[in-house]
């Protein structure tokens, strides 16, 4: 049933998988990249001022560049949905919704997502006004009241962007102090419109048609407030997309991250990772394509040396 | 004597070192960046399709862009070379010719540098019609005939460029086979105007003023042969620029590279690694930056839990 073997499947097309894409490319193996979307996380990305060779930047335009990148070798990723990952002797099964294919590596690429409230209001509200890509969204606010959710880089960012085009920004962080790069809490902090609410726990996100206010219990009086603003983005973290991946295989961390060394190898033969669903622990564009580069020229090699 | 103490020193500014740069910056720590140079082997490389982001560059374009992006950090890279690293309890000294700086962490990002044939006529030559720098230097030999000494993906690439440039290029490998991106051989191949001279071991470069030709041992027939060229390239390998790191250190591999784990951690807790100089077996612009990344990012890591 299944006639074609091949060299490698790339799953996710985000800076890791593309990064991946053009080596293996480069190198003529027979491969394929198999992504339900394209960018991931870059492309929800705001401004980008820290992937080196480009002093500025957003998340829509590099995903732009990347895929020209990738267009230019004459690669197109599959649009399906990765479901499981079998082993097959020394190959592996990567079944999709709808299709199976066989492949001796795998590069396992596909980053993380946003991770939820689960909050009222917060699915009921998407896209009317509750968002997870500031830099998609922010510019609908023009002259508004924004709430960001949120205590780390990616609110330290949507918060600065924020602060450009709306008329206030409150920032409801559940931790006594924001984390992240200093250089960006400090410009955050300086902003003459934003708010920094600490040890905010948000309770629901409430409109009619649109969202129309957020509440949020403060811990330190045990009140509950109410604040009115037109959106509410919501950057509390990223949950890494691994669950095709038998838990058994041993190959994830307590958070489902995939444990790699630093030839991005995890510990089954053939079975590679790169970017942001590994257990390195910092989240960055720059890492994601060296560790894509890295994988790809590591299944270079192993498939020599298999034959 | 030495009145300031640094959270981190930086050697080397090209890919790795700019990148950490940029990451430290954004982290507001107090850092020096040394280099003798600014891009080292980036500088140097021709035509690069492969660092993601920019489908098509070349060394010097890719160069400006990284130093475009320091200087929007206000970043100004310190000109001195470094000659010996030293312990000083849990801090480093850094001495270069002229000075000594003591910093609580060093970032190695000094690359490698292009080997020599070590033949007669190779430095008398040297600017004068023998280069390392295919992509600064082919330029000038537009319609002469060039020989390109290698074996290697720098030989390809250079290969390739010259095609487009000289009336006639001689690659010189002493191997029987080309080595490197089964893309780029191919493509080099296909050159109606490339000549591939296996088994052959360079012997001499000659001339006047100015090159005149070179002679290379033919292995297969044991005889000298000599071609008529007007220009000589040489790449035969790079190495790795870490004669300051004292061998007792115990951080060195046989090559004289640096090991390092996939958080750019050498066994000396504070000293870190990234790009060319390390044993990662690529060495790659995209892979020297998630490492320079890395690096960075553990650098403020463990300042905050030293403390």
């Amino acid at each position: 049933m299944i006639k074609n073997i091949y060299d490698s499947i790339i799953i996710g097309a985000s800076a890791g998988g593309i990064s991946a894409a053009i080596y293996l490319k480069r190198n003529n193996l027979n491969f394929l990249i198999i992504a339900k979307d394209i960018g991931g996380e870059m492309a929800l990305s705001g401004i980008i001022e820290n992937y080196p060779g480009f002093p500025v930047t957003n998340g829509v335009e590099l995903t732009r560049k990347f895929k020209e990148h990738m267009e230019k070798y004459k690669i197109q990723p599959l649009n399906e949905k990765v479901i499981l990952l079998e082993k097959d002797n020394s190959n592996f099964l990567v079944k999709t919704e709808n299709n199976v294919y066989l492949t001796k590596t795998v590069i396992v690429a596909t980053g993380s997502t946003p991770k939820k409230l689960n909050v009222p209001g917060e699915e009921k509200f998407f896209h009317k006004g509750v968002s997870y890509c500031s830099v998609c969204d922010l510019p609908l606010f023009q002259n508004k009241v924004v709430a960001i959710v949120g205590g780390g880089n990616s609110a330290n960012e949507a918060g600065i962007m924020g602060s450009k085009i709306c008329k206030k920004v409150y920032i409801i962080n559940k931790n006594p102090e924001m984390k992240g790069d200093k250089i960006l809490i400090e410009e955050l902090k300086a902003k003459q419109n934003v708010e920094i609410i600490y040890n905010a726990l948000t309770q629901e996100i409430y409109g009619y048609q649109f969202v129309e206010g957020i509440k949020y219990l403060d811990k330190s009086t045990n009140e509950i407030k109410d604040l009115k603003v037109d959106g509410v983005f919501i950057h509390i973290g990223l949950k890494p997309n691994s669950n095709f991946i038998p838990d058994e295989w041993g190959v994830k961390n307590e958070y489902g991250e995939i444990i790699i060394n630093q030839l991005g190898q995890t510990k089954i033969n053939g079975l590679f990772a790169a970017g942001d669903v590994t257990n390195i622990p910092h989240k960055q564009i720059g890492i994601a394509v060296g560790q894509g580069i890295i994988s790809a020229l590591e299944v270079a090699r192993y498939l020599s040396t298999k034959g």
